[in-house]
């Protein structure tokens, strides 16, 4: 269903040649009203790929008709010329679709600093709007896969309102944001001023809160469209909570996805004086390559955790630090606590608890082990 | 040569039996003075080992007359209990020695969050008294090793006085500082707090600059004696240049036996605004997993640069930046450059520019590729 379950959407995916390998490669997401409002939040990496500059502004007016994606292209790192490509995409889509180039957004997603194949790419924008549908979402999610091994939909759907929305993102996942692409839809009728704050809500908990690989996107891009088909405009409690839960349930395909991992874990810090020093613990332990190689080989190294909060300024005092990895609390008070032959970590799932017995927030993060085929993936091609 | 090179050292390096599989775990660094000047520089992780709580202590007087390091046991994360067995080594060492147990510095590396086998020690303590030569250097620096592969010494010696060392590291080799210990002696007059500036303006450009994998230790200690038995007192510069240099060496010797490294990876940051801002950028190129991935399959892969400097607030413009690998300017302007194609990335080392456009300072962070062998290394035992 992906971004055609709400009302007042079509889509379509379509194989452009964009690719040497024939895979899908071009999807288009259009609104068909009545309304167009949208939202969308950009990667903070300064270096920032042309789609990226070219739909922040578009979003400044808060009106999207269409978004174009690609995948097998960045378009990152690609001086003015890459730039007059996107706003040829915009003004392609904008010509057969009948609505202006300013209301067009545009994602692209792949190798950084290459040209993409503009003799290709602008037909391919004419062979997807002639495969407009209702029923596209999905062709539209396999279309801007890269190293994904599957396609990425979820739906929430309420009293007369709907929430959908497709993802894309194996690798460079880090928060601010990730090599992600995401479009979202809503049936329901709410202005660009309310999406935009659901949608910053939503995110800053959810694919902020993912990070793979430590590594930040050229490219991210978050997209949240609604065309008020549904005549209904829910209150805005529920209606943000609905984004939220279609950006969690995206965030954890993405989580499952990621290149070459083997483990997904959770790592929740609980007790931090503040939410930020919660999420700053739980960022460092995320990204400790050698805590990742040990949860990799299934070892509760709970001190390569310690080590992971000690380079970070959260309130904390070394001697009252626990560590629970899958209920096993293998730290106590800052030294040996249960035995680690009781930890469990067979499983693909594994959760991560540390307490810095300094407060009452707490703020989870999600991130992989690392693998040799991770390092095999991302060394034996340019991506 | 290492520690006993300079005059007025002794060492001996034995094997205790705190590793299980025999091999030597235990050094002995003694000061036979006619002075015992010292000073020291340990990690700025907040979760400290008990040996560096102790060491820092010890360090406060500016007098040091004998170092105890011990591989097999980090003795980090092992509470009041472990605190106690490090006191109690100095107390051993000082009473067979004949000093006083707050001029015995300790060191230990291996695992965290595990008690050392006080009972096999203590004894060695003894046994390494026993074997004290002003030759003995060597063998201490092989009794450090944990992971290393080979062991690592440095001398430099001038007119009338030598500066000599020894280190350990291989993993958890990150600024401030590694997961590294290193005992540097001289038999220059000098007094503890020139020795302290000179071994502080070392550390900052040479042990904080090497970042292998991005994970900070809780054990690193970096000492400098001073003996004064060759009664010169040095010009202050031309002494703190032999000691960066020392240090410089060790330094090297370090990223060339990093755990499962397969590429020697300088990265030279140039024409920042300031040196803070090519420190950053130097770290975060140093830290971008995809980008080692891509080193170790022999990609030039500058858009991970790109990225990696994007996610810094250092001073830049994203179209003025400019990348260089093994002298081929592969990114100009922040967009493509010459042909990648021309990039011979066949021998271990790897040398990238990144060229900031922003100012006239420099940096240089060494770092490592990440290979499967890492993640072996680390995940298929506890380390």
């Amino acid at each position: 269903m992906s971004v055609t379950a709400a009302k007042g959407f079509s889509a379509a995916g379509i194989a452009a040649g964009i690719k040497e390998n024939g895979n899908p490669d071009l999807a288009l997401v259009v609104n068909t009203g009545p309304r167009r409002a949208a939202a969308g939040v950009v990667t903070s990496n300064r270096v920032k790929a042309a789609p990226v500059l070219w739909s922040e502004q578009v979003l400044k007016s808060g009106q999207v008709s269409a978004v174009v994606l690609n995948s097998g292209g960045a378009n990152a790192c690609t001086g003015p010329k890459g730039f007059q490509d996107t706003h040829a995409t915009a003004e392609k889509a904008a010509d057969v679709l009948g609505r202006a180039p300013i209301e067009i957004a545009v994602c692209s997603t792949g190798l950084i600093g290459v040209l993409l194949p503009m003799d290709k790419l602008l037909p391919g924008v004419e062979t997807a709007a002639a495969q407009l549908s209702e029923h596209g979402g999905e062709k539209a999610a396999i279309a801007i896969k890269t190293t994904d091994t599957v396609h990425k939909t979820s739906v929430v759907t309420t009293d007369g309102w709907t929430v959908g929305g497709m993802a894309k993102g194996a690798g460079m996942l880090a928060p601010g944001l990730a090599t992600m692409l995401v479009v979202l839809t809503t049936d329901a009728d709410v202005d660009s001023a309310t999406l935009d704050k659901a949608l910053r809500a939503a995110t800053k908990v959810t694919f902020d809160r993912i990070d793979s690989d430590g590594c930040m996107s050229t490219n991210d891009t978050v997209l949240l469209l609604a065309s008020g088909a549904g005549e209904v405009t829910p209150e805005y409690e529920e209606f943000a909570e609905a984004v939220r839960a279609v950006c969690d349930d995206l965030g954890q395909q993405l989580i499952r996805d990621a290149e070459g991992a083997g483990k997904d874990i959770k790592v929740e810090v609980i007790n931090a004086a503040t939410e930020d020093d919660a999420v700053e613990v739980g960022r460092s332990i995320a990204r400790n390559n050698l805590l990742k190689c040990a949860i990799h080989g299934e070892d509760p190294n709970w001190g390569r955790v310690l080590s992971a909060i000690g380079t970070t300024g959260a309130a904390f005092e070394p001697d009252q630090l626990n560590v629970a990895i899958n209920g096993v609390w293998v730290c106590k008070n800052g030294g040996v606590g249960e035995d680690r032959e009781k930890v469990d970590m067979r499983y693909r799932e594994v959760h991560i608890v540390a307490d810095l017995a300094a407060g009452a927030e707490t703020a989870v993060i999600w991130t992989n082990d690392l693998t040799a085929d991770y390092v095999h993936e991302n060394s034996a091609y340019s991506s």
